[in-house]
């Protein structure tokens, strides 16, 4: 009978995190992480295997990250958890005994039931290295490709394969690329980007019928067009993928997620759950909501790991922020938190604060990008609730400040007079610097 | 007679947040700026001239941030502050009088007395677009130039000069180039690719004699070695310029900066200082410190402007966090709050924690860059005291989440597990995201 400590379902950022984080937590215990694919693609990299990468092989998570903390990994299939006895069944291994388990089996694409959804050449976009080498390989075939859903995935895809010359049309159901993350201005911003550099896009409509024998040759929409297809590509999303777990008796919500508290404990004491499996709870609104990112997953796993045999004070879960970044010709684009939009829908009271900005200083230095920030805040408390920047490289990290203060509840006036690191090369002048530009524009409306 | 409701000597960083600032807060007042020179250079901006600019128009802080903002500009030299009566002399114009008056008249370059520091060519760093000019129209008959200084901006100003093909020497009188700002390891790392690009560095020696008739010639230095040196170029620190507080009676401390309360006021209750005239005070040691820094005069302006008529409880000057960045040779530097070596000497128990990663994922795409990254925190409280990183550009904005931080008083728990947005093109992975990975380490070791 096999038996461990603390065995890990899944091998992706969430699975990885628990197992290292556990190892230098809990010291010399044993750890299992036992995963159903041979290699791991490094998730959020997957869409520029299609354009700047052109090989899967370089987009692998390497398996030293576990093997040097001393953490087994087994390839293997999970066929049933019973959490009773407090063990799980594989397809090729000896049953595996646990004294604490984490899920972290991640996601799966949706696959929408449009009629004509079982013709060939219509790609979810699974994280499988051979899956995904084999659409690489397919995709030279291609030249009319239809990317269905404009979020990051959607957007990023169509811009990666557009590198190789292909027409791209990218469907977007609702009127804005983006908008899950985006107020209409940037996502303006970002759709103009696609269109000046060839990217067909239409929005307000979706998927009717896809046509073709044997493989996609058109595809029928909502607003009347047929257009040609040689490919398509879905990225109309992910949900949690939580089979094993609602098998075995753990609790789930309504859209399958498994449900977890601030420890990531769920209905089982002996069971937590992180990641895209796991329920995802807003950070301001206390719902439920379907947010998965790695970065997320990342920071659960850190507090199962962190928790997993004790429940320590220090690491608590106070509900996803959905930080984001992308980037887009040469532009990029990072939000937090709400957007305005949101934000009304869910019948807070704000305040917007907006700043443009040179991300270099002087603005004569070559490679100077304007920066376009909006922030928002609560009115009654001055509480900052959502930021969205536009500009250079820069914006990958400058969003994390503002993860940092939402997660830390700070105020305009906290965030007008912060004090910060400026320079020439590397960021917008001490006198205009955005966070604090955006913090004073609120501040004069509140 | 002529009256304004607010005047401010000075029209740098200090002097236009302060007035722009109040303009915002305090609405339709009488506001005029006064400075001594017709154009502002960026100061930051200035070793810039002399390499990637080559035009000293390039740097230059447009008035419009003052006339926009219906701010009236003189440009004149005040002689005089009558703190009594409440007005000031100047050279040009009628007395002005006051009702709060806001001083930021800046810092000047500390001259050594060196024997022979009155020959030509041996050029302080002033921050005057004529001076510059001059210095730039000179620099190309110099071969062989000497920088005295090795802090950041000895550092920048020899980068940029080797551009024109020039045989750089930089004197340290320490061990160390950037020692004030980095502990040995970052130090080492810049010096390295100093020496790699052909910057000479000659540390722990000092200027015993400049020679020459009329013109500089060579400089006999303490370690004994004589060098040549068609001009030399003084990095040797700045000091706060406040002779017209002292001679107005305003209190100084013993490094004659004014001493100022956490609403920036002085000893006269109508009066104000910000910028590098003003007394700073380390955030942890309370101690005064001579950090003077552009974008430390931008928070006090604001704090200044916002509090000028009236005391507002919301912001005030917690102190200097010493935040910093640079750039050399392609690769980025950071670092905020105390250095190992610092902290240690001020008598703190710390913990220390380090992570290496790359600032893209997967690592295999273009232009990916290894981060370096050292956290102290205090040994009881666990609490973040300073940072230090190298990279690439995201640098820049990484050192302003850990300034963030520490004016948050976060520990090393909230930093191993908070929430950030991460992408390919533009951060770490989330698994290896540097914050987190540095603060885990320094958690290893508590």
């Amino acid at each position: 009978m096999k038996k461990v400590d603390l065995l890990i379902i899944g091998g992706s950022a969430g699975g990885i995190l628990s197992a290292t984080t556990a190892r230098k937590v809990y010291g010399d215990i044993d750890i299992t992480v036992i995963r159903d694919k041979e290699t791991v693609m490094v998730p959020c990299g997957i869409p520029y295997i299609y354009g700047t990468l052109k090989d899967t092989s370089k987009n692998i998570i390497p398996d030293k990250m576990l093997t040097s903390n001393n953490i087994d990994l087994l390839v293997d299939k999970v066929t049933k958890i019973n959490k009773e006895e407090k063990y799980i069944v594989t397809e090729k291994n000896e049953d595996i005994y646990y004294d604490k388990l984490i899920i972290a089996t991640g996601s799966l694409p949706i696959i929408p039931s449009f009629p004509g959804k079982e013709l060939n050449n219509i790609f979810p976009v699974y994280k499988d290295e051979v899956y995904l080498k084999n659409l690489l390989e397919k995709m030279s075939d291609f030249q009319e490709v239809v990317v269905i859903g404009g979020g990051f995935i959607g957007v990023e895809f169509a811009e990666q394969m557009k590198k190789s010359g292909k027409n791209i049309t990218l469907i977007q159901r609702g009127d804005k690329c983006l908008r899950r993350n985006f107020d209409a201005e940037f996502s303006d911003e970002a759709e103009k980007l696609l269109l000046e550099n060839g990217i067909n896009i239409k929005t307000n409509t979706q998927i009717e019928e896809f046509i073709g024998e044997e493989c996609i040759k058109e595809i029928k929409l909502s607003n009347g067009e047929t257009i040609k297809a040689d490919a398509v590509l879905l990225g109309a999303g992910v949900k949690a993928n939580s089979v094993l777990a609602q098998d075995a008796g753990i609790e789930v919500n309504d859209d399958e997620a498994i449900m977890v508290n601030e420890y990531m404990r769920t209905s089982d004491p002996d069971i937590l759950a992180v990641g895209d499996c796991a329920q995802k709870t807003c950070f301001f609104t206390r719902n439920s909501v379907p947010i998965l990112l790695a970065s997320t997953a990342a920071v659960e796993a850190k507090i199962a790991g962190y928790n997993v045999f004790k429940n320590k004070l220090t690491r608590k879960n106070k509900g996803t922020i959905n930080a984001f970044s992308t980037k887009i010709y040469g532009r990029a684009f990072g939000a937090v938190g709400l957007t305005e939009k949101q934000a009304k829908n869910e019948n807070f009271d704000i305040v917007v604060g907006e700043f443009s900005t040179m991300d270099h200083h002087p603005g004569s230095l070559p490679n100077t990008q304007t920066i376009k920030m909006k922030l928002i805040f609560s009115k009654y408390s001055g509480v900052i609730m959502g930021g969205q920047i536009s500009g250079g490289d820069s914006i990958g990290e400058m969003i994390n400040i503002l993860s940092l203060a939402i997660q830390q509840g700070m105020s305009a006036a906290d965030l007008n007079t912060f004090q910060v690191a400026t320079h020439p090369l590397l960021t917008a002048s001490p006198i205009a610097y955005p966070i604090n530009g955006a913090a004073m524009n609120a501040i004069e409306k509140m």
